[in-house]
């Protein structure tokens, strides 16, 4: 009540997670809740939630004084319990409740920034010292650009689009709306674009453009090449990790997941919602189907078909993958039985030989 | 012909093309050409190619209005066509020439870049805001550097470089003519090098450099370690992907190619015109011989012989993995043949068994 | 003597590497010694080192004046030699005792570097233009940062901590003491942390943090996600090479080795003094013993046990692995045994059914 952490009482959040979609039902105390937290990390006033089975000994431990949990899961009587068919979605809502979303320093427009007198920047501007603006440059309303980002001639930027520093987006290129890039992130580079002449490389000037979509967010240290010819696509709501590499000319659907250090070669067409686990490398002119799901560290080298899940390197359908690495985990048995057959084999025919041979030409004798 | 975008006629850019060593045959109109792009994004007045057999039927949708194409290759009649026997060389001289290479920003010196007394600039030169040049640096003529670049003290840079936004060359290495590094890519960062003692790792200072030959071009957030002695080499016309990764004391032949998230360990040989596709690894202290290819996602962990061609991890000869990975996918299938095979031998051994010990005896009784 | 290049006498060289516990013996004249160097870089006053039999020939042709090598390897006579029985220790002593660390240009607060006034920086601070510091941010004595660094609201860093140009640490993350993070690695950005909404992804605030324990050193371009709740953590003493992604919640321990491109997804646990090889891959939540370690290009699907050696996508025992590796190479040979096998079975039943046909029913007749 008087403390001046709480933020909220639980029955209060009860009624916004459910009214967010997500139905719960407070059992035990009605009590003030300060903020979040993992079930380890958390301390008394803090909410945490039980989603993943394999934490259920540590709700026993926990230190906060509410807890997220399915109907059903065992939760100790010292805690205040929010039931919810989808304690991860409920958890969702009560972050963002109780902490919100990241709030940027405002800087306006920093002298320090170095803004062409071409640019053209829309209402609401916050960017940071440090920042480059190249020209005929056209940015959107409520923009933050962080310190060290760089925009080259002619990228247009959305509304609401956030660069956190160090970002740097090559010419002509194009954010949507709502784009979020972490740092040091490199958008529009020029890919691997040579003609061999003998052995040397003759680089073809990289004149088309990449495009991100909106509500896209991408990860820290990724590098999106601009298209030889054309554009370089990222779907609208597309999700990239960390150190996410893009090749020339890749197109890539809308709401695709695309995990840590990644590697999509050019040319390549993504359906849309596709996922790619973490190190996946996709080689170059394939297409992958909408939905496919893509397991961690395979080797994608034929094109993938809607719905898909494949694995390995090269990918197979997981099952069967699954399947065929079980068995080469014990090749060396499998050896050792083919062994035992030849084995056991030539000594059956030198059997059967003798047996042929020490017979007394039994049907000439009988008759 | 009135029409202002209109950069060239056909008929001449055959000549162009014709000239660059690409014999080129003009077939239909000769019409205005304003720019080339890809079979899909093409529009009208734009010249298109077909290279990849791949893309046979976009060809029959596009909009542009002429084509390059090998002779004998099917295009519509609406188009006009540049037959030419080598269609992506023919391309990558028409890109050259309608629209040419990037063109930088012309910043001169800014006055908002870090510049140490003690430096020493070529002529004409190009250095944007926020580019730090500390002590005893040594720049050629023609550089373009732009924002967030960092040359730390000592180092040397020759003509005709450009260094894309925030990249970092660490103190005392070296960059020859005509290298293009793209943006946050870093060179000459300490390696991991380490003296074990006990569980602790006591560091080694990094006291070598790193070296870029000229003509060399290194793709985005890469990292290329400088020697613990001595120098780490990338050879002249090398042409590193985005996040290559490059250990400490390897040294890259002339001519390479290395695709995206390729990593190399340190006291690396390398000879020249190597390829090395996407996320390919390279155990340390290894020599790959000139020529060789090694297939994307390979893994290597001995030394490959020139002209060679590998793949897998760990890698084996192409063909050879090729056939293994073939019957990898089939696995489950072979242990059922092989149960098959015991079972069978198992109930001929069984009837052998029982065949002579159901006998007579036959010779004896037969005497 | 008078050379001017000269730093120490081989004699006192021997004694301080013999006092910092690895003894060592001079054979051959006490020469001055201007460095060390690589076999193969080393010039004519220089010391190089012999550790690595792999290089026994390299220093038949060194034109060193001075090795450091085991008793018993075999030196050319022109070569003065300190025997010891830890090469790599020894010349570890003797580049730090001849060379040293790295020294920093000295900035002290540069007037272009931006600092908010609520910030806090401690005792002999070495802060370059282009720093950026916000609000309420805590810094310790004797740090060091390079021009493009920015460091977020509430970001707290111990003493003697150096962080290279363009190193990002987002808001309220924390460093220890002795920290070095090399250019472009980026602390603290927020991971893959959504909530699947249909197909939409909903981003979940990510309220933890990231904390980077005592005497880390990063790599360049890294990027450690903070946590959504809670905090990753990387243990004191560990070290990270180029490029390396660790995913939100992640906690490492203390004294780890990761090699450049390794990946370890979010919620994962790994002991003290694990090493990671090139581009390992590991999946979420999941543990790794103390001392384990991980081949390269490893992927990691379980639980890895204290001081296990694994290999393999998904990896096994090491030594496992490598067996299943080398028959997976022979394949197509087991295969055409196989085949083999079912002829001569089928050939061998055929025989058998044979006999028994041709057989007069010999013991009916000899009845």
């Amino acid at each position: 009540m008087g403390d001046p952490l709480v933020k909220l009482q639980l029955s209060e959040l009860s009624e916004i997670i459910t009214k967010a979609g997500f139905p719960a039902k407070l059992e035990g105390e009605d009590r003030g809740i300060t903020g979040v937290n993992t079930l380890s990390d958390a301390r008394a006033g803090e909410i945490t939630f039980l989603s993943n089975p394999r934490y259920a000994t540590s709700v026993q431990e926990t230190a906060a004084s509410a807890v997220i949990a399915r109907p059903g899961a065992e939760i100790p009587e010292s805690l205040s319990v929010l039931r919810c068919d989808d304690p991860y979605g409920a958890v969702t809502v009560a972050i963002i409740t109780l902490h919100g979303h990241r709030r940027h320093p405002r800087w306006g427009i920093s002298p320090q920034a170095s803004i062409d007198a071409s640019a053209r920047i829309g209402a609401n501007p916050n960017i940071a010292a440090g920042v480059t603006i190249a020209a005929e440059v056209v940015v959107g309303d409520n923009c933050t650009f962080y310190p060290g980002c760089y925009l080259a001639e002619g990228v247009r930027v959305g509304n609401d689009c956030t660069l956190y520093p160090n970002v740097v987006i090559y010419n002509r290129c194009e954010l949507g709306h709502r784009v979020t890039i972490h740092a040091g992130s490199v958008i529009g580079e020029d890919g691997l674009g040579y003609a061999p002449h003998g052995e040397k490389w003759v680089k073809i000037p990289q004149v088309g453009r990449a495009l991100i979509g909106d509500d896209v967010e991408i990860g820290a240290n990724c590098a999106i090449d601009r298209a030889t010819l054309g554009q370089t696509e990222i779907g609208a709501g597309t999700k990239l990790g960390n150190v996410v590499v893009i090749g020339h000319g890749t197109k890539i659907g809308p709401d695709c997941m695309f995990v840590g250090l990644v590697g999509v070669a050019g040319s390549v067409t993504v359906g849309r919602h596709v996922t790619l686990a973490g190190q996946v490398g996709v080689a170059g002119h394939l297409a992958i189907g909408d939905g496919a799901m893509i397991g961690a560290q395979s080797g994608i080298a034929g094109d993938v078909e809607a719905n898909a899940s494949v694995f390995g390197s090269p990918a197979i359908p997981m099952e069967n993958a699954k399947r065929s690495m079980y068995v080469f985990q014990k090749l060396p048995d499998w050896v050792r039985r083919i062994k035992d057959l030849e084995r056991e084999v030539r000594e059956l025919r030198e059997k059967l030989i003798e047996q042929s041979h020490s017979e007394p030409r039994a049907p000439a004798a009988g008759r």
